[in-house]
This record gives structure tokens, sequence and C-alpha cells, in this order.
């Protein structure tokens, strides 16, 4: 087991990464100082790993309350966070500890934010059980929930006490999935290291057949840059931006399809390709640079190609994005393969030409199939 | 004019009181970085600020959407919160400064969590236009809605970035509305400073009449004794609870006769007695202590008696307040006059007497006509 920690000024958790941790309760129970914790997690993940965590808890004389939740993108709604609010006001107040085992963001964005505003602030504890939220979306304290106007429009920045990122968990995970959160993993090396991008490139065979190893290296680095960036910018005022790359185009794509047609991860992926393209025509990147990028991401299992959403929608969609300042969209681009930047704005002949251009596929092909 | 500073972790905001500030718009321009704001208010403030403001703001090209919501305890819901984050994003993001004009702490606390939770966090500013949200909840950054399991059982701590109290706007005030802030004023005096007990005997004519030192010093005495505990305190890990003299036996009135059917200050008055009462059952303060108390309390216009909720109902209406810890509700009571203290639990038999006694009337006697 590898532990991180994770630095801010008013709270400082640990990241714990390995084999088998699911069942090493002692990592959790100093995190919970009443017995009791609801436990949130969906119908795909309950019948998987709920009990037995459960019965591990049990023998320590700690009380779960189950609160299972649909699964998906589609889900993380308003709806289903008032549901928290109200299975967990049932039980007993101030005995409120929140934990959840995410498949993927889903439930542990709409837990944290659930646990942020209950009683304003309700301790919770990470347990994700994806590659996506292992190495992303568990660290960090980004907690929201779905608007139709944009996605994650309503949330909080709220820290959870405790990361537990059991590896052996993957497993059980299904290929799309596990490609999902490797563009995360592909996302760190693009934005700020071009050696972990190398590694990457040498072991992408490693990773896809889950070897151990490459794992816990993978989600080790991906945390140590997430946490670092963190650390120097929680609230998202400066460098933090940097971890929206591929995301601007990626959160068009999720909500100019519908949330859940495509994986997060996989409009991630294609979203980076956008961003690379977009800094080739500014000269910053080669072709070669672009090639490069689409053949990791390709080799990943993630689509290269983005939906033609029309120029005119993409533009608006991306308007939306919280990461729109002052009217200008703030793109992440690459200076270089290992090094991005915010970039705010872009001429319109260029993002004409990359909304149209070779990236883009048409929307009939794009939506894709588990 | 009188500027206090609230100086926390992680931000510091100035705190404005005074004559006629409402039309001293640079003291809004510096919190404006874009200059677009929603305003945010209610039914009754609109018509006597609303337009007064936004010409102001107009002439230095701030760019003012209006937000106007139904007033009233019953109204900060869920509801009314999704209300603003629909309209706030209806124009345009990242150009996003929320202010609010509260009449009473409902818009204040309602604006504050939508502007906490709107993109993880919008700019906001307080201008509170009644006593109550003066001296007490628009400073500090408590916000919250309501739940039908429990008042403000719903929200974030979350700064404003300035608060601007004009004295002038409480001229409009209804005579019921200014008795319920002094409710908040007495607290003050009751839980940490016995000087400024006597000086509210003294001067409760002067405030009832609206006298301008008077209510300037009631403010910042008020204001500077909240700054204080907040800056040791912020999200209420400890002394802060203090804060909530009279609010556990409030919150549990207005839940139990409905949210609306008392002000939120004529349910802290009445609180405030029940803890006085409570105070004097466990000997730290006497009879006569307890019936200053209510003679202050009566002479600002406040009720005295709680309504008879039933032993039963009111014991769990408290174990659901947000002051409930392990099981155990934690009372704020008075050591001595001038100086409260944390209590966990009271014996049974003093609670029974306590909520069956002679500071308890019918509850059909009990509803208020304003």
């Amino acid at each position: 087991m590898i532990t991180l920690d994770l630095t801010l000024p008013d709270t400082r958790y640990p990241i714990h990464i390995g084999r088998g941790l699911l069942d090493q309760v002692e990592l959790l129970l100093p995190h919970l100082p009443i017995p009791k914790v609801a436990i949130v997690t969906n119908t795909v993940v309950a019948p998987l790993y709920l009990v037995r965590l459960q019965k591990k808890l049990a023998e320590h004389d700690v009380e779960v309350t189950p609160i299972i939740l649909p699964d998906g993108e589609d889900h993380k709604t308003p709806g289903n966070t008032e549901s928290h609010f109200r299975r967990t006001a049932a039980w007993s107040l101030r005995t409120k500890n929140y934990a959840d085992c995410p498949r993927g963001g889903v439930i542990g964005d709409m837990t944290g934010f659930a646990a942020a505003c209950y009683q304003r602030g309700a301790p919770f504890i990470q347990i994700p059980t994806t590659l996506l939220a292992q190495v992303d979306s568990s660290v960090g304290g980004k907690t929201a929930i779905n608007h139709p106007l944009g996605k994650n429009m309503i949330g909080a920045f709220y820290q959870p006490k405790v990361v537990i990122a059991d590896t052996e968990l993957l497993a059980t995970l299904p290929t799309r999935e596990l490609s999902a959160g490797l563009a995360e993993v592909i996302k760190y090396g693009l934005l700020g290291d071009a050696s972990f991008l190398s590694w990457l490139e040498e072991h992408m065979e490693a990773l896809l057949a889950q070897d151990p190893d490459a794992l816990q290296y993978a989600i080790r680095r991906s945390c140590e840059m997430k946490a670092n960036i963190v650390q120097q910018d929680e609230k998202e005022s400066g460098i933090r931006a940097l971890l929206n790359l591929g995301h601007t185009f990626g959160h068009a794509i999720e909500t100019g399809l519908g949330y859940g047609a495509w994986l997060h991860g996989e409009a991630v992926a294609a979203g980076m390709v956008l961003a690379a393209a977009a800094s080739a025509a500014m000269g910053w990147i080669t072709a070669d640079d672009v090639l490069r990028v689409e053949t990791l991401i390709s080799r990943a299992g993630l689509p290269i190609k983005s939906p033609d959403l029309g120029v005119a929608q993409w533009l608006e969609l991306m308007g939306h994005d919280k990461k729109v300042e002052s009217g200008t969209i703030r793109y992440v681009l690459l200076k270089a393969l290992g090094h991005a930047i915010i970039q705010p704005g872009l001429p319109k002949s260029v993002m004409t030409k990359l909304l149209t251009g070779r990236h883009i596929i048409a929307t009939e092909q794009s939506a894709r199939q588990s």
C-alpha cells in the first residue's frame, strides 16, 4: 500500500492506494468518530461489495445504512441528492458520516455534494471502485450535480476525510469503464509530465490487462499530480484549471448528446484530441504530436473523434461551461506534450475548422455502444 | 459609517454600518469585478429599494438582473433555490455575482446557499434590510434552506464579499419585524456581554423609536460580537454554538408551528426565556435573573411564552436540530446573564417541568398576529 497526503489550508487527508484495501477496515475506522455510517453506492456496485464492507464494519460495531442509487451520469440529479438528504435525515442527526463506493465519479460527486450541504457539512469518505474515480474524481474535493443547462453546475469544494483506492476492485470493471479511466490517466501525462506519457505508451497493454504493478503506478502518479495541483489551488482560481484538459470540449459532448450517451472519460478523450488539434493550429505542437496523442488514446480503447454537434451548438454548450470567464471560453491547450496552459479564447477560424474537421464524425455514428 | 473587518483563514470582508449606505455604490463596486449582478430580493423589498439600487448601479454601467422571490421563511425551499439557479444560468456564466437585499434572513440565507453552490461558488454581497439580518444572519457565512425534517438542514458555510447595513432602510420595517431583530440583539447581551445587556435595558425605548445613534450602536456591538466569535470558530466546531442561544427551542417552535407562523426572532425570544428558565432550574441564575430576561424581551415587543407543542413533540423536534451530537441535545444555557455555555443534555425532570410550565401557553393562543 502507498499512502499519499493531501494538505490544504484547513484540512489534510490520506489517499491509500493498493490491493485488498476494502477489507482493511482499520483504514476506515479512525474516520468514523461515531459508529454509524450511510454507505451510498449504486445498483451495480452494491451486489459486488456492499455486503462485504458492511460485514467487516459490523465486526467493529459500526451500524451501516445503505443508500443504493441508480447507476449513471444521468442520475446525478437534484432529485437523487434530495433522496440522500431524506434518507440520511431519517436516521439521526450529527450521528452522520457518509461513505461512498462509487462506480465512476457519479455517486462520489453526488454524495460529496450531499455531504457538503447536509447540516452544512457531514464527514465523508471516498472508496472509489472505478479507475476514473480512483485517479481523478475521488481526489481533490470537487463535488457537484448536473443541471439541464450544464454539467456539474451546482456543487461545492468539499474534501473527504480519506480516499481508499483498492485496485483489486477494478477486476470487476467492464473494459469500457477501464478505458474511460485511462482517459484521465493520459490527461495527467499530457498536461504535466512527458515522461509519464512515455511510460503510458510503454505500459498501455499492461494497464489494459490490469497488471497490478502497472495499475498501482498509474494511479499513484495520477493522484500525486492531482494532489500537487490541488494543494496549490484548491478552489480553481488558477492552475487547477489545467486539470480540465479535454473537459471543455468533453462537457459539451456530454451535454450535447445527453448525459450517459458517452462515458465521461470517453468525452474527455475525444475532447483531448480536439485540444491537441487546437494546439497544433496555434502552432505550439506538431501534427506528429497530435498523431501521438490520437494513437495513445486509441490504444486505450477510447474514441478520438467527437460527435458532430454543429459549430453553433458546440459554441453554445462550451459557452455554458463553468470555465467561461467574462464571456471568453478558457481553453486548456498544450504548449508541448506534457505542458498544458490556459488560453483565453481562440480565433473563430480555428474553432470553425476544428469543429467541422477531421476530428469530428457524424452524430449518428457517434453514439457508442458498451 | 463604521466599518468592521471579519478575518478568516481564507477570506476577509468588511461590514459597513451607517445611514444612507444604499446610495453609496462605491461600497459595492470594488466587489463587482464583472459589471453584471443578479440582485435577489423579495416582493416586499423590491418596490422599496430595488429600482433605486438598480439606477445607481446603472450609472456605473452595471447590468442588473433582478430575481424577486416570495417573502417569508416558508419560501426558503429547494424549489426557490432551484429558481435562482435557473434564472442565473439563463444569463451567462462566470459573469456572475449575487447580491441580495433580504428583508429578514430568508433571502440572504437562500441566496447565500445558491451562491455557494452555483458553479461551486459565485461571489455574493449582503445588503440586509431588516434589523435581524443586519445584526445576525448577514454576518458570518451561515447559509441554508429548510427541509421538512428541520430548519436550515441543507446549507453551507459561505462568506459574502461585503456586508452593507444601511440603518435608514429600517425606517420602512414593520414594528413586529423590528422587534424580531431585537431578539437577536438581546441574545448578544445575554450570551456574552452583561454591560451591553444593561445598555439595552436603558435604550430599549430609543431602539423601538429607531433613534439612529442607538440603532447604529446596537448593530455595531452585535456585529462586533458575532465577528469575534466567527473569527475564532467559523465552522461551529466549538464556541460558535453559543450564538444558538434560544435557537434549539426556537427552531422547534418554528418547525412545530410550521415555518412562518412565528417570525424567527419571536421564536428565538421565547426560546431564550426557556433557556433562562432551564439555567435557573440548574441553579446557575436566579428567578430574578429570569424575570429580568423576560422583562427586557417583553419590552422589546416579543413573546415570552412558547406554544404548547406537548413534551413529546418538543423533544422530537429538538432531537432533529443540527445542534444534536451523538444523540444528545446540546443546549446553550446561561451560567450568568452575559455568560452562555454549552450544556450537553438536561435531566428529563427539568425538561418536563420546563416544557409544561409557566413559560408555555396553549397552542391555540400562540399564533401571533402581525
